[in-house]
């Protein structure tokens, strides 16, 4: 690869691949990210792919760092139901192998790869400033008075299912989510 | 590797050089594990350590894998002051670089490789089955009122200080560690 990554067809076809990703990533979601999808998505050869980015995971890690990450981006209200609703997409996702391939590929590539730790720290702070954002709304509209700094969120809400998919590999269920909701604070029953 | 693995002395060096990572590791902890100090323990030359193991993490992670952990083995009373020690023994741990690099490695290798996965099992089944049993028995002795199964306990304790570590790389500080316990379940005061 280093070879022909002065060569301008390597560069087009590159950027053919990376663009059919991103727009399986964001039509189909992370599932349509293989090297058939991709290929025929680019009218490239699958072979051609391959030579780009010989593991899938790593070409749906580009794509997820290069578009819009919805995940927590649009708060509702109730807010509560706006996490149950987010935080169930999200463990339904990191159940999928390619994706939990993309978040702990992130993680443990980070520390040696400048790259992937930018990557990684950028994931963490969106995450993080959307929901301290979502939560500190929520608070001063009465419907939560938050136990912990609103910075803490990510790792009490995500942390749980994240270590559930990755470390335990079994499904993060409804009771794993709420009790993590719960533990944030205390909710305004209405 | 794969050409002298059926050597005697390739098998007697690798031997050495695991048994003098797993010293270290007892006695010194995680950070001593490093090709410098398991070559000066094991008797052999630094290239040797090399060879067999050309990244410090998988050795450690071999070395984890053999030795008894201690993490959550003995409950102490109270429960609750038992569980904050051994969580922020965790958290001091995974702000090391070389145990976090085997935390993230253990995750994504095991998505490859099924003695890694097999470990990773191992890990978890012990960190939830030590959590489980621990706080049943405080629920019965009256120390707590549990919010939730005692399986989900180890996602819900360990996962947020995983993901402040692993993703955001920060510390895992007293209040992340002290509004996961409280949020398992209702504690008694005493």
């Amino acid at each position: 690869m280093v070879n022909t990554e002065s060569d301008p067809r390597f560069q087009r076809s590159q950027q053919a691949i990376l663009s059919a990703a991103r727009e399986l990533l964001l039509e189909k979601g992370p599932v349509a990210v293989t090297h058939a999808q991709v290929a025929e998505r680019a009218g490239v050869g699958r072979a051609t792919v391959y030579r780009h980015w010989p593991r899938a995971d790593e070409l749906l890690a580009e794509a997820m760092a290069t578009v819009p990450m919805p995940l927590l981006a649009n708060p509702t209200i109730p807010t509560r139901q706006w996490l149950t609703r987010e935080l169930t997409t999200l463990a339904r996702q990191l159940e999928l192998d390619d994706v939990r391939a993309v978040a702990t590929t992130l993680a443990s590539t980070a520390l040696w790869d400048q790259q992937m730790d930018a990557r990684r720290a950028q994931f963490a702070t969106i995450l993080a400033d959307r929901l301290a954002g979502a939560l500190a709304t929520a608070q001063v509209r009465g419907e939560v008075s938050l136990a912990m700094p609103g910075r803490d969120a990510a790792a009490l809400l995500v942390g749980p299912i994240y270590y559930r998919c990755t470390i335990e590999h079994g499904p993060a269920d409804s009771t794993l989510i709420e009790t993590s909701i719960a533990a944030i604070g205390t909710w305004t029953a209405r």
